[in-house]
């Protein structure tokens, strides 16, 4: 499977999602799939939220939490879930903000292994 | 009943939760209740993550995502769950990383109004 049909098996299994993307920790996107239009920039949001991923994995290492596997954002319009895939990667999944949390935090568990295969 | 009590309530009712503290959003803490040493300097990281609070707040109104709710960061040896209590307060568990992360959410949810109430 390539990464899109990766994504979009995320997006079609996680109640409430609107899109999954591959990113780098670096806010570069690798891949992603947008299901459905939320009004708001999606996009430019998650390069924003990648800057927390970075400042949490350099809090979490520098207090001698471990490496970031996962963090989470609750906001009012949106709900994002993003896992650490490799070092250099996570991804990503949006719902909105009565979607099913749980079902968004295993479907990135089983996934990432398989987007890092792929990697 | 006292922030300290409600707080300990927290403690007590999740599952591998180590501790829970009510902190001002520029990371000044109002009370904690630590149960449990884990090895590392909580208190120093979680003023680090009131900055990531902060930051996914700023993230989230200007891509109007709304305003954030609760954030979680998940490492290897901690899981941290923090809710908006008011615009300047939010409170926070940290929790073993295998703690049962879906009642500490519902704990936060459901004692966020009483510490508001007392603030």
């Amino acid at each position: 499977m390539s990464f899109r049909e990766h994504l979009q098996q995320v997006v079609k299994n996680v109640d409430g999602a609107v899109a999954c993307a591959l990113m780098g920790v670096d806010g570069i996107e690798v891949d992603s799939e947008v299901q459905e239009q939320v009004g708001l920039d999606l996009q430019t949001l998650l390069v924003e939220y990648s800057t927390l991923f970075r400042a949490a994995r350099e809090a979490a290492e520098a207090h001698e939490a471990g490496g970031v596997t996962e963090l989470s954002v609750q906001s009012e319009r949106l709900l994002v879930v993003a896992r650490l895939v490799s070092p250099e990667y996570f991804m990503v999944v949006a719902l909105k903000p009565d979607g099913n949390f749980g079902k968004a935090r295993f479907m990135l568990r089983v996934t990432a292994p398989k987007l890092l295969a792929e990697l």
